[in-house]
């Protein structure tokens, strides 16, 4: 039954495992072009009452996800739920805070919760005519030469088969379809965890739903070896996350009573314990997370199963480009199905991958290397100098200086070009660095001449 | 049911997944230790008429191997239908042929039969009261928790439970046991391919069963991008094994005909194909090999689970190590046992992939690094030309200089330990190498100053 909007005459529905952000966000753009979509989901419906949300609570939407919302005309009502962040305020061991802003002007990443855009997004999909989201179905097997999805209801307890005739597999970190393509002859994978684990605790709300620091501000604690970050949310609470190694003297294994974690705390975030009365409890009760990420090609199987998102790269969450770059993947799928036609499906997966895949790995290589600055160099104030020295350069140079923090983050440059640049901007910052001992000196004319020097030299 | 021998008075039998040559060795070993052990096997029992062999013919056993077969008492009589290779016999294009000493004096590595090695460990295993062989076993799979293995018997296609106490996972590159552990968290795991297949092919014995080129030798059929090797067989043939890329304009892909298959190799192989008979017949018969390397971390599971030889070290073939590196696993879990005691498996578990992680990941570097050396250095004169220079050195300076291919193949040096000492060996030759310009020149003053300064700095 293809949508009266339509501008293909679809023939078989297409298949996608997972109802997860980026499943959902995929169903509905194959809806919007026309496609019957069947969705499988492991889960239980998590708009339904008494859904146990699995995964983190906030994620930092930035420009590569909206605009892939947008796509599908939802931005604006995601928007009004989301909270800007304007810049970062690293709280240091006595309480001292320090803003660092991550753009220009207006420029923010935004707090959204993750239960909420995914319900969202079904709710969208569901209300499409030629969507069927089907919850609460476990894939146990995929037989790739029959195309043949092995199912567990788990609500019934029954074992059923699906055929399919084009598979997505949208089914994150740990997906089945990507399983079965592991082990097919040639195939490249990688699983590579942090010896550092998380767990989420929360900063409470202040007095009538107020917010007890700064709202629209990623905080962060970096303590060097490890770190804790905070999100806002609506209600004035935050959501923190402690990123901690699991072993040695200061870590998971060395915190094992109530008491040594307020311990802790009160030594390393002195000013967050006041705002966290239920640390003890949430320490012990929450899980330990770990941090995995995933590599493999190829992403397609024949011409009749892609992978998106996490389940062909997932990352670590260091700069909040997860869930964006699995989003970004919609996009890019969408235009070279505005580019090849509906039913080239064997071009846009090759092309899908192709295009894709170096950005992806940059992108898992930039989230590793976020994680050395948020934990350890966002406190060191030469660093922080350097970033303003960077701002400057780059309002001096209009259109010729893009720190790697907004390419990323505030632009739709491929990941591997913003890699690349950023590193080459790395190397000439840290010749120029040297001779700048503040802001001021940004204003010399020897380091003016040398900025200039450099600036001529860059493409 | 211990065996006389038994040092120790074991209770719980032992698990072996696996009776490959690493499986079989491993049970030998463990079996004359006094322990119980139950062997699970997924292919028929290879003694039997009409077992298809699956995998490549020949195998170099060097000292490593004949170590860990010398410590069950087993190397004198694999020895007797091994033939020895003291060296590389390069052919150019134009049948001209290079010889290249492995090491000195005698020392060589040995075309095995694969098959004949397995059946000759399978018996030995076998003959030991306290082992228990069962074939046609395929593990589906385990779990971890409970400690048990869910069998398919492939000949009465029952399935069926068997309990584990402590499971040793010798089941190859395509480790069923290592599949369990892969979904554990935080399990590091990589399978990476090569752009290369790899097809065997025949040389046939010559009038009489003489060996229709140098017996002795491996040969060397070097071009560049690729390569073709032949290792001696007791009855005059030669396995040959071209590695080939996947696609290109020389590749599998490219050779898509039988008259394709003889041109290609009647132009790049001149002296081969009049040797090859079946050449035509065997390409498109053959089916063509992916070459893989697997890393992976933890090599246990808990106190229960421990990996050995491919499932968790799988490494391309190009050094001949696969099988010598997994034999050395088993020697070094003896040494262990010897040391610890024959209870101590936690302390065993832990130490052994703690002493051998480093090593096995030394060696699966060296494997991808021999390639480029066999395929292309080989056939290049300055390459052999510093070969002769390094025997030069080792014999002026004994015991201070072991060129990198003895110290993997004559000695008994930790891999890790043998790549670093040849990269710092690989720096000095870089030096000294421009001042050379044939084996003469190794005696000239200058190049003896030369020479006298590196060893003097040379740890």
């Amino acid at each position: 039954m293809p949508s009266p909007t339509s501008s293909v005459p679809a023939t078989e529905p297409l298949t996608v495992m997972g109802a997860g952000l980026v499943g959902s966000l995929l169903s509905l753009y194959l809806a919007r072009r026309g496609h019957p979509v069947e969705v499988f989901e492991r889960r239980a419906d998590p708009r339904r009452a008494g859904f146990q949300e699995g995964r983190s609570i906030n994620l930092a939407l930035s420009d590569r996800g909206w605009r892939a919302l947008e796509g599908v005309g939802v931005a604006d009502d995601i928007r009004q739920v989301g909270i800007p962040m304007t810049g970062r305020v690293m709280h240091d061991v006595h309480g001292n805070l320090t803003h660092q802003p991550y753009g220009v002007a207006d420029q923010a990443i935004y707090s959204v919760n993750r239960g909420h855009l995914n319900r969202r997004l079904l709710d969208l999909a569901e209300a499409q005519p030629n969507v069927r989201l089907h919850f609460s179905q476990q894939c146990l097997s995929i037989d790739l030469k029959q195309q043949e999805l092995h199912l567990l209801d788990t609500a019934t307890k029954q074992e059923h088969t699906a055929s399919y005739t084009r598979l997505f597999g949208t089914d994150g970190a740990f997906s089945a379809v990507r399983s079965a393509l592991q082990k097919t002859d040639r195939y490249d994978y990688s699983q590579d965890y942090l010896e550092y684990g998380y767990k989420e605790l929360t900063i409470a709300a202040g007095p009538n739903g107020s917010w007890a620091i700064e709202k629209n501000a990623l905080h962060i604690w970096p303590r060097g070896q490890y770190l804790m970050i905070a999100l806002p949310n609506l209600d004035g609470s935050f959501n923190c996350t402690l990123f901690f190694p699991y072993e040695g003297p200061e870590s998971f294994a060395a915190l094992q009573t109530p008491a040594d974690v307020t311990a802790f705390f009160t030594r390393v975030f002195p000013d967050a314990v006041p705002l966290m009365p239920a640390l003890e409890e949430e320490f012990f009760a929450h899980p330990t997370g770990s941090l995995v990420t995933i590599r493999c090609f190829p992403w397609k199987f024949n011409d009749d199963v892609l992978l998106l998102g996490d389940a062909s790269h997932a990352i670590v969450p260091f700069y909040g480009q997860g869930m964006n770059a699995g989003f970004e993947d919609c996009s890019v799928l969408n235009e070279l199905l505005d580019q090849h036609g509906d039913a080239a499906w064997p071009t846009i997966f090759a092309e899908f991958q192709q295009q894709r895949k170096p950005n992806t790995d940059a992108m898992a290589d930039l989230a590793v290397y976020n994680f050395v600055e948020m934990r350890d160099r966002v406190a060191d104030p030469r660093f922080l100098l350097q970033k303003k020295i960077e701002a400057r350069i780059s309002a001096q140079y209009p259109g010729r200086w893009t720190p790697l923090y907004s390419q990323v983050t505030f632009s739709h440059t491929p990941y591997a070009e913003a890699w690349s640049a950023g590193q080459h901007q790395d190397a000439i910052m840290a010749r120029l660095m040297p001779h700048i001992q503040s802001e001021a000196d940004f204003d010399q004319p020897d380091v003016q001449t040398l900025v200039q020097q450099e600036m001529s030299k860059k493409p």
